[in-house]
């Protein structure tokens, strides 16, 4: 672990994580129980679920017990799984999602945030939502991510998303728009905040002293010298070199093809990409079933698994925890790490 | 392998593979001789090299003997690498082009691409030339491939690249052109014309019975119902479904990022990406080392390392042969799959 600060592991933390259950139709309950029931062969630390105990009831037979405070989880997990309940009086039908559905999840997800900005719990984890039930009732943020920016107070040209997987950690520059949009779109000042968030996010979360950075071209070959394409030149190699002299190494434009394999990963620490397939197609074919987005940016640590509700599997007993399990530890791991980057700041 | 022909592994073929073996500055004779000196640990099959004797015999200190025609090569590979000699008299200065050795490498090519198609050899293998050299000498094609197709009398537009690793083979649609021009440049016909190479390819070079050919979107989330992006319903889809009732299962447009995974590919022979990075980064990814470029849609079996001449490393002795191994073995494994498609057919 090259440039990682050299720190005593230290004991469990003695904060929960929160897990804001998603959507009580998707397969947020149901995953949030099977990694409670595999909590200690998995190794993962203690959380409580903020959501519809209708849900979590559906999903799983095991004991569910209400508490009050997230200091309540750390006495309740060895017997029970802790749950902050979240008012959500309908029979659930997974795979069937509704607007008082969708009204739980978001309470679900502001009540869990607010916990965490309190520092009543080490970090936030949010199992998925529907982004279509959402915005029908009213929901105006593009997702969940920039609704917790937000109530964050962090404008959300200011965060980041990164997609870690064990071996590889990408951040897309452009994410949700078609690929015709992206040359469009892309301006230097954006890829110079991904990057500055990227290289606070790998100090801060990951403990790296000195974060290299590998920033992809958008063209094949890069451009391969103006021949396919100038944005290398035009939008990325100037956002690379107004960053010359910050506390961390970045270098590229890179092609995007030759990025990726064992060899060429062991030169950097995360992966500035252009759009969304160029981050998600490297990290999703390397780690599919344990992918975790990160948030970058905010004040707190957070993550979610890599998928989406999973309507047409939920309830049905087969839907694969590895990445909440992932995005758990992840977020335990990480909030570890701020804790001790803020001690040796103080 | 699962529709794959039921056949009996055939002895050995009894005609060579040719390499052309590139730039004489480049890596090829370098990976050639290294490949024909591990030949027996790495169970190639037997071949000759044409091209620059000087290029070799500075390469590599072993036995090269100059054959008269392709049948010696048999004979002589047991105690020496048989070399269809390519007149180039000056001196090779390894990583330093120059316009002879361009003009030995043009007629290497030519004069290899004409054994094949002579039949006197079984397939052929092209080391890696200069493009920015040969189009100083005059040579008026994109590249290789292309000159080979015409040598062979097939119309540019009805070829296909396909880039194989052991695990995932991928047909890019698009190639070299920047990426705001997928977009513009990207039809239904181009599409539909992939295909068919691929899944005629498939069958004829791979023993597939019925490929199985998952094609890609263009946006993320293969356009979300319309959301980021229309190319998928406008373009991609009137593709697939212009090829319905064709003696092969083709589905999509999928999402990019979830197409790669060990999973997903199980589902699949082949995937047909959109452009160049779509289709390089999962296989360079999975397969860096022993990724090879196959020429499809000719009436031979054409393939070649999928690398460049790499002038930075050339004539120091540690380029690695993987890729130029991976890319004998793979052309001697189509021409045998070739000859027994059209032993059934006949």
């Amino acid at each position: 672990m090259r440039g990682n600060r050299d720190t005593k592991i230290p004991p469990r933390m003695s904060l929960p994580v929160a897990i804001a259950l998603g959507d009580p139709a998707g397969v947020g309950a149901e995953i949030t129980a099977k990694i409670y029931a595999e909590a200690e062969a998995r190794a993962l630390p203690r959380f409580f679920a903020v959501g519809s105990r209708n849900a979590l009831a559906a999903a799983w037979k095991g004991p569910i017990e209400t508490i009050g405070s997230p200091q309540d989880a750390l006495r309740v997990f060895d017997h029970a799984l802790p749950l902050i309940e979240v008012e959500h009086s309908e029979d659930v039908r997974f795979g069937e999602p509704s607007l008082e559905g969708a009204r739980c999840a978001l309470d679900s997800l502001e009540f869990a945030t607010g916990l965490v900005r309190s520092g009543a719990a080490s970090a936030l984890v949010t199992a998925p939502v529907s982004k279509s039930q959402l915005h029908a009732i009213g929901f105006n943020h593009p997702g969940q991510t920039e609704f917790v920016a937000e109530r964050c107070g962090v404008a959300p040209e200011n965060i980041a998303m990164m997609l870690a997987g064990p071996n590889l950690k990408c951040v897309p520059v452009t994410m949700h728009i078609s690929l015709a949009d992206v040359p469009r779109v892309l301006t230097t000042d954006m890829i110079t905040a991904r990057i500055r968030a990227t290289a606070r996010g790998l100090i801060r979360n990951f403990g790296v002293v000195r974060p290299r950075i590998a920033v992809s071209g958008l063209n094949p070959h890069a451009g391969e010298s103006k021949l396919m394409g100038t944005e290398e030149e035009d939008i990325i190699l100037p956002a690379i070199e107004a960053l010359a002299g910050e506390p961390f190494d970045v270098f590229g434009p890179l092609p995007a093809d030759t990025m990726f394999h064992p060899r060429a990963r062991a030169g950097y620490d995360a992966a500035i990409c252009m759009y969304h397939d160029q981050a998600l197609i490297p990290v999703k074919t390397l780690h599919f079933d344990e992918g975790v987005n990160l948030t970058l940016g905010l004040p707190i640590v957070r993550t979610s698994p890599d998928h989406g509700t999973a309507f047409d599997i939920a309830g049905k007993g087969f839907a694969r925890p590895d990445a909440m399990a992932a995005a758990l530890a992840l977020a335990d791991f990480c909030a570890e790490q701020r804790m001790l980057y803020d001690r040796e700041e103080a």
